[in-house]
């Protein structure tokens, strides 16, 4: 079995290929964040943090790195997948940066971008992108979390003024968890119910100013909300307003408008479409966020497996200490989160490309967009919970050392933890993933029944049901389950692979249908504990369904990996995805009759005596196509042996 | 199903029966952090950080809560386990308080206590235990993290000057991560091989000088381990040693010593033995952490159980905002870990009883020693991952509020971060586990067969096999685990359960046993090939076990329960505990066929249906049992609402 020593990862290609469409624009921001320096520094208080990275983000705009999404009068692109690959790389500067970045170029100026016309253009949107204002976004409320329908703040239209006023009624509506909204920022979107005449219109956003040299406006509260458990270099903060007016023009009115006259009048009828059309533009957040949690992950593996091949422990049966990575028990710990990693990134470029598409109008359909939210909310609910996951197994996979602040990990995790709650919290997210299956289940079955699954084969296969947000077809009927063969080679076929994480998400949601139905007339308490007693399944079934993209990202990624070496090794790696899915949802496949138990049993053997030795010799090749350079790793646990020990300036004496 | 609103927890004596036999101590302890505010402080410098937690020592030494392991003549009880209870509530003063008092006492003091004799009784004892010594635990060095038996730090005897030359022989054997070695200590505990006469009689213990009036002594060397992911009130660093003279009666001479003329005897003939005897002290660190993380999960619980309690959100179909413990899926992230969090309770209750009975003596045979550390390496690697999981997904589930470090969430996660690490890395710890229970095995077995499994009932049931570290008897044949019946009323008896959770570990390891069975002559090589191909499997057996035994405490702390409410009320705490395991396990259990799935279905549905909506009503009073003040918890979100919205200075100008 010496297959796995004569092939090796092509470093540069797979490093090309992981690098994406926007690789020239990742390269550049990469250099940016080297030649500039705009590195982290662990220990900084927060005062020093937040001014350190207010700082480096002027540098960063002053490269032009934070401006590929906006016009090119304006020194961008209008390259929206390029601008999230720009910020996505941040994360290796530091993830404080990052979000501050976030916050004015993905929120407060895409906002007057996306949701503002021809004169918040002119008015709003030169300052926003060159930082001469920087910007909150005011939507969160502290009563109200991901629940933006129900937010406190309002908009109330005076016809004899022509102005807005702006209010917040009650400290549940303080706006909350701001950046810029401590210290720096000099205007905000703030998101809040219009009014007019009496009327409740729903949610609108509206550029407000709130500071002028430093000092808050007339009417603009503030308040900062301190240390953090990670971001420091962020300014959070709350916001709140007591009767302040602004123009009538400062709504940003792409969406709907007021007259005059104090007339609503919306090019989208439906208020509750309406509502989600004007918080599409989030969507961007959670495509960023999932990519930056990635570069995270790659950053942790790149130390961590380094550390494990240059550490050596115990000495073995054999007397011989061990390099940590020949050990059973540390391949187990790091190369399945290697894997998943590996399909992380292909899922995040495919929802990158998704995005671009939408928001350059190449495809911005209304199906093209709900497509593009699910997949964008599965893969940021998934993948920022990966991301901790994998920094911490990191973590302790460098023992003692990685606790140490200089070696990153504590520090990148603790910025990272966030990410799981904010941009819409992980457990709301997967909720609009199950609805959105479940709504594609009834119109497939006008009679959701669970017997009728059994019959459904839909007739597309392959590449035309890849790419879908919502529930796939079946690519085939279900055959063979029930064998009892004891071998796994039924589910090393990549066709069964797919049909087994498939079938188990279809089966998953046909059940919830059915659960979730209730006869007689409506009643919604019935309602209410109904989707309170399946809530916790409907949850588990969105994972399931993520699993299941992740799964297909990284096959439709195979398919274009030329050099044949790569290919085996990245399909040993898909495989250990795969296989890993299906080790944790064992139970499932048991008593849902698709695995025999002895097939099942196979899988972990399979996973223990297969593809973990296949895969151990190429773990280094594997974290080198990440092509991180030492300036953007900046940890010496990731260096060799040698290298560490010369970088100790005091050496015992002799 | 009214029947969990008509019951009620007795707070009061639960309470008690949490704080255990040693509730006054405990009190004591918290009552000297209430009134002489050793609170942590977030967002200080690590220099302020550092001087707060000395000073905050020196405070708590004066109250005499640091004392109660010593003799009266130095103001202490000789209480073991009274000691450890002391050390174990500073969790909720700081984290870095209590790691900073475990090394000057649990570990520099003890070390002399435990592996010393009269002479340093009298000639160390006096200053460290006063703390007038502050001093260095030094084991652990760079290059050999868990592996102690590997160190480079060697101590040569020259008689004739009748001193050890204590030398630091390279880069890998600097003493590494030793709290008071960067700043404060005046002396270290050191860790060395022993050479006499060019033999080596592997590693002893000595008490070495290291700082005269805060300078370095001559021929030591310290270095600043510098900031960390947490516990930054710790001076953690390095010791290394150039030709260190001592003299030969600093050598800590319980078990083995020197002669003046170079002659080594010792009263423990193997080396082995030797080495695992002077090694034994460390068991009181495990046990101390053990009871200190399930400390950090009571007060995580507290916070987040009470903002589940408080927090509103989302109209449900019914159009009322819910409470966010009144969903399913809340219910579902939070009760599980409360139920496991009283697992843990009661399980430390037991290991700090053995440990007591061991170190006072009143049971100090091998037999119980090896039980003892069993037990404490299960449940330290067991607890310090259940508490990273408790509290990250405690403050998950209080959303972005979680997150700002004034209500302490992730500033203790980072602070438990390391406990994983430290005092043994949890997969060391899980494989001494396994070695035990595989010897276990072994002895039961001349030949370990795996079809002999089925016939081996031991004769003990009940008591007489709880409170054991090794491998338990099966309590009686299984029987009945083929049913398909859909029922979980098998599962529901207590004695089933047990039978399930045991008989896992069982058959667990009679599989290893037969698997690391290999024929043939001695063969090193093939030796290590299998231990790595098992090495897994390994740790998922000791990680099996460990959950037997946290399900066994439980159990029998129910029967010392005379309230019947609250009997019937932890009782099913118990089940959602076990429950839980045969849930997180049930592949093990179908593959196996000790499951049918259609019972393994119903375990699942079960938890929700059942098992959930009993608890969910006493889920305040199960965090009220924890009898946590305010001074204790500092979280405002522990507070009421009402409260919350009170202690806020700037309300919304109206």
């Amino acid at each position: 079995m010496n297959i796995n020593k004569d092939i090796q990862l092509d470093v540069e290609a797979t490093g090309e290929r992981i690098l994406g469409r926007w690789a020239d624009i990742r390269r550049s921001t990469r250099r940016v964040i080297e030649e500039k320096q705009l590195f982290k520094q662990e220990g900084l208080s927060m005062e020093k943090h937040r001014e350190l990275v207010l700082k480096q983000l002027k540098t960063l705009v002053d490269s032009g790195a934070t401006k590929y999404g906006f016009q090119t009068e304006l020194g961008g692109q209008m390259t929206p997948g390029g601008a999230l690959s720009s910020f996505e790389e941040l994360v290796f500067a530091d993830p404080s940066l990052q979000i501050k970045q976030g916050v004015q170029y993905g929120l407060f100026s895409s906002a007057i971008l996306y949701l503002g016309t021809e004169h918040h253009y002119k008015a709003f949107l030169p300052g926003a992108v060159n930082f001469e204002v920087p910007g909150a976004f005011a939507m969160t409320e502290t009563g109200h979390g991901s629940d933006v329908a129900s937010i406190g703040t309002t908009a109330t239209y005076d016809p004899a003024t022509e102005e807005f006023i702006i209010h917040t009624p009650d400290r549940h509506s303080y706006k909350d968890y701001l950046g810029n909204a401590a210290l720096h920022g000099h205007a905000a979107v703030v998101f809040a119910q219009l009014y007019t005449g009496g009327e409740k219109h729903g949610v609108h956003a509206f550029y407000v100013p709130i500071r002028k040299k430093g000092k808050l406006l007339p009417g603009v509260g503030s308040e900062d909300d301190g240390l953090k458990g990670g971001l420091n270099g962020i300014d959070n903060g709350r916001l709140f307003f007591n009767q302040v007016r602004v123009p009538r023009t400062n709504l940003l009115n792409r969406y709907a408008d007021v007259t005059p006259e104090g007339t609503y009048t919306s090019v989208i009828e439906s208020p509750g479409r309406r509502f989600f059309t004007q918080l599409g533009a989030l969507v961007q957040g959670r495509v960023s966020l999932t990519g930056a949690v990635v570069n995270s992950q790659k950053l942790a593996l790149d130390i961590a497996v380094r550390y494990g091949l240059e550490r050596k422990q115990f000495a073995g049966a054999d007397g011989k200490e061990q390099t940590l990575l020949d050990y059973g028990r540390h391949q187990r710990r790091l190369l399945p989160l290697l894997a998943r990693t590996y399909a992380q990134i292909f899922t995040h470029q495919e929802l990158l490309e998704q995005f671009h598409l939408v928001f350059t109008g190449e495809n911005d359909t209304d199906e093209a967009r709900q497509d593009l939210e699910t997949v964008a909310a599965a893969s940021k609910a998934l993948s920022t919970w990966y991301a901790l996951d994998t920094i911490q197994e990191c973590r302790e996979a460098c023992g003692g050392q990685g606790f140490m602040a200089e070696h990153r990990l504590t520090g990148l995790r603790a910025d990272m933890d966030v990410y799981v709650t904010f941009e819409g919290d992980n457990n709301v997210m997967l909720q609009l993933v199950a609805k959105r299956l479940l709504t594609d289940y009834a119109k497939a079955f006008k009679s959701p029944d669970f017997g009728t699954l059994a019959n459904y084969v839909a007739g597309q296969v392959g590449e035309a049901t890849i790419n879908r947000g919502g529930l796939r077809g079946l690519a085939q009927k279900m055959v063979d389950f029930g064998s009892t063969a004891r071998s796994v080679g039924f589910v090393k076929e990549e066709e069964h692979q797919h049909q087994l994480l498939t079938d188990r998400v279809h089966t998953m949601i046909a059940k919830l249908a059915n659960n979730l139905k209730h006869s007689g007339p409506k009643d919604p308490a019935k309602e209410a504990e109904l989707f309170n007693r399946y809530q916790n399944d409907l949850i588990l079934a969105a994972k399931a369904h993520g699993e299941l993209i992740l799964w297909e990202a990284f096959t439709s990624a195979l398919k274009t990996i030329k050099d044949d070496d790569s290919r085996q090794i990245l399909t040993w790696l898909r495989d250990l995805y795969g296989f890993s899915v299906l080790e944790e949802n064992l139970a499932w496949y048991l008593i849902n009759g698709r695995l025999s138990s002895s097939r099942a049993e196979a899988i972990t053997e399979y996973i223990d005596t297969r593809l973990l030795p296949r895969l151990r010799p190429h773990a280094e090749s594997l974290v080198d196509a990440f092509l991180l350079t030492p300036g953007l790793v900046r940890s010496t646990l990731a260096q060799d042996e040698k290298a560490r020990q010369e970088s100790r300036t005091e050496l015992v004496r002799k």
